[in-house]
């Protein structure tokens, strides 16, 4: 067999300088990678007659992406998994399920239902995510409405109201009437320069007055949009009071919960898989033939000539594989660990980027007090550890349901549950919701607890990439290192999202691909 | 029989001075009707031997909650209904279903399909509206989220952005910026008076920051909130260009729409009942025992003494009922033109509101096209007549769908969709829907329009009452006139609404149980 065409050969072929990042650019031109706005799926060549292996590492979203594009375009693929479950971070969790903590092992007691489940990573479908929305559509996956943002829901602050909790309502419709207040003064001042000042001044006041819900005065003395206090179906409606703006101002809501569902990732629409998101992996593995090895634990990547060579362990028996290609998904902090030949930047660079530290309770509720409330999904909010209530979406008027009871965003506040036993979390979670909810406790019927920094085989949960991490290490970490690719969502600018995952595998096909049919065209070169 | 203790004795006996106004007064202090927040329902006190007979007049939603819950506690009930079909404007329009408007016959030809319906007259369940969420719970009708907002759909203004849509996302995350930016700018020259003048300057400049996600200058220069141009999945996101300020205050968008689900009865979370909105009115008619007697006209209501006599047609014969009460929830314009010997004011307070003409078009979508568009339910807002389009909410990634079409708040639009046959407002809409969806024609199996302003035997849609008519009229409509009650979201401050018709006849039971009851206890004297 003649030796195929390099990639040195095919990349000075294509007149491109600069590695991969050009062949991503031309594949962008090609219309074969996403595009912000449109799907654009890389469409891998079939292989036809010429085989080629590739090992896939780690059984999360961007390994089985990799798996099932693969193996229909011809590829021979392993895929090895050292947890006993497919599937990473997108994990639900139901009756009798095991939560692999390192020390802590847990098992779920929720009843067997399907409601009754808890998504512990990813939960939302933004719409806009279009190779998920793209795989969930081909595979069928039901969807349905996720609610992100729940105007009835609690914003509790201990720095604010007293500490109560204020509906989310009141205190977005008042901070809005108040703003609008504010600039109508303001602009009847004529205190603006350009570019603002050769705005029509009389709309902009009818902007303002309608933006906040001014009275005739363009003052805000309170909206219909916080809720009546009393009345206003049978009888004449009254206005709430309004909340003072300076409690507003002392509560930390303002700084970005307020502001949540602004953002493009958190904005309606959003969906969940029925059922639980793990069908969107489920959807994967019904259709991928190629093997997944569990409880597969890697021990060696070394970097051969044309090949990768991956020593495993599993049911306490070295293996040894190679690959024409090895797509890794191993998170990056612990692939340091594994003896490797990769070159030292390269090291250094896998080496560089802390995880975050996400941490999930979920609780098995007796009855769904929260509808009693007017609640129906969606999120409160509070400035202790637990951070966040959720509400389930989905089983509206039954009789149980699965509530969150604290996902901390803050790398403090997960360590903070890390360091308690799985018991003493719940504990705290539960004194904490009180606070929101006083009867929470009496609802509860069993809980779990997960803290992706110490679940065994990943150790944390997003990369948390800064702007100067990027600038140093992002592009050796996006290029490969030989035949070598690190993917996920670790290599991503949307870390921590299935979206982050499928782009980074389809990043990574895209050069494959061009890489293979250059090898492929090099050996019809005499 | 003895006499029953009168109405004037009761009142007399309470010591109330003004009619039922006061012992609507004292049904709050006793928690029988729902104030604001929580969920009170009148509880009929059951009759036991002594019979009485409620004539119902109309079986929408107010008459089936009075024949629902008179019939529970032993009063015996017939219901008369003009149309062929029960529910009045909770109307879901199925394949085969007649569209009874004036002249205009409709037949609806869209597929056999649970999915593929339309809900013509309410459509959405705002979680606060407890009565209707009550009942909804006692049922059991399975209940989904709806989708009100979708940020991703479009915003078309012809006095705006020449004419082309913009992304709702864009829009709002812009206006917020732009007025993020203006108060910052004013705050920073210190011009407020009392009470902004106290706030903490810097903590306030903050706030705007968050709000409207302004740069390190406070200045707004685009922001991710309104979706990347390019790139933020395996290459670094660049922001789209900001839309024009004086460009977003051409448009009528801000006047009301942009600000659609701030309204409390607009904001998340909403619901719908799976499968049609009618569920609701099946939930009903599957427990009332009472008789629903379809196409029966009312001819004539005539107050007896101690009696409501009532006239009907049916199958061409004319017949006569009689009940100790009637509860009448026929529109009150046309209750007028039925022969009655109601007095002067009544007569003139009954005529004096006039309807909506609540317009409505549904095409049948071989492709959910707008999926494609990243828009999963929501309403994409336009300045032309048909004012909104509609995605559906359910049925994410099947084949077909059912689409609003047009969907008019604006007198004025529907009184001019009315002049145009059914044809012709099809292809009305079909033309402005092409300023938003070029494709859409192409895409169109079948549609249907619902008038409700020319629907036999309802001629409009909710009243349209203003301040001044309220003060004028309400509380007169709101009394019953001897035994006869005017019942139905035409009576409440919620016209339009479900929960509006619930809480008028649940305030007329709740009088009505009262006098009986006085009535039971007057027996009982000697």
């Amino acid at each position: 067999m003649k030796q195929p065409f390099s990639r040195r050969d095919f990349l000075n072929l294509i007149g491109a300088a600069g590695g991969s990042a050009a062949v991503y650019q031309s594949s962008i031109a090609l219309g074969l990678i996403p595009a912000a706005g449109a799907l654009s799926l890389t469409r891998l060549e079939p292989l036809h007659k010429t085989p080629r292996r590739v090992l896939i590492l780690g059984a999360g979203i961007s390994g089985l992406v990799c798996a099932y594009e693969l193996e229909r375009a011809g590829y021979e693929c392993v895929v090895l998994e050292a947890s006993h479950r497919i599937g990473g971070r997108n994990m639900t969790v139901r009756h009798g399920d095991t939560i692999d903590e390192l020390g802590h092992a847990q098992t779920c007691h929720f009843d067997r239902h399907p409601n009754l489940y808890f998504n512990a990573g990813p939960a939302r479908i933004p719409a806009h995510h279009k190779l998920l929305v793209h795989y969930c559509k081909t595979f069928q996956i039901p969807l349905e409405v996720f609610v992100n943002e729940d105007r009835n829901a609690w914003v509790q602050d201990s720095n604010a109201f007293g500490g109560k909790p204020v509906r989310i309502r009141e205190y977005i419709t008042d901070a809005r009437g108040f703003i609008a207040e504010m600039l109508s003064k303001a602009v009847n001042r004529d205190e603006f320069d350009a570019p603002f000042s050769d705005l029509d001044k009389e709309k902009l006041l009818e902007f303002l007055h309608a933006f906040g819900d001014l009275n005739e005065n363009n003052l805000y003395r309170g909206s219909i949009r916080a809720g009546y206090k009393t009345g206003g179906m049978v009888a004449h409606g009254t206005l709430k009071g309004t909340l003072d703006f300076s409690e507003i101002l002392k509560s930390d809501f303002w700084r970005f919960r307020m502001h949540w569902a602004e953002q493009e990732d958190q904005a309606a629409p959003l969906m969940q898989a029925v059922g639980g998101m793990d069908n969107i992996v489920k959807g994967f593995t019904d259709r991928i033939r190629s093997p997944i090895i569990t409880s597969a634990q890697v021990r060696g990547v070394t970097l051969q000539n044309n090949q990768v060579q991956v020593i495993y362990q599993h049911k306490g028996k070295l293996h040894s594989l190679n690959g024409d290609y090895c797509l890794n998904s191993i998170p990056k902090h612990l692939l340091t660990g594994i003896p490797n030949n990769f070159p030292n930047d390269y090291i250094e660079a896998l080496g560089a980027v802390p995880r975050g530290k996400l941490f999930k309770i979920a609780f098995q509720m007796k009855q769904r007090f929260w509808e009693d409330d007017a609640i129906y999904g969606g999120i409160s909010w509070t400035n202790q550890p637990i951070e966040q209530i959720w509400y389930p979406s989905h089983g509206i008027h039954s009789t149980k349901g699965i509530m969150l009871g604290a996902y901390t965003f803050d790398k403090k506040h997960g360590e903070y549950f890390e360091r308690l036993t799985p018991a003493q979390r719940l504990e705290e979670a539960i004194r904490q919701a009180e606070h929101i909810h006083p009867d929470y406790r009496g609802y509860i019927e069993s809980g779990v607890s997960v803290p992706w920094g110490r679940m065994n085989h990943l150790m944390g949960c997003n990369a948390l990439w800064t702007d100067e991490l990027r600038a140093r290490y992002f592009n050796r970490l996006q290029q490969p290192e030989g035949r070598h690719y690190l993917i996920g969502d670790q290599v991503s600018y949307h870390a921590g999202w299935e979206e982050g995952a499928m782009s980074s595998a389809h990043f990574a096909l895209a050069d494959l691909n061009q890489r293979v049919q250059a090898e492929l065209r090099g050996d019809a070169i005499p």
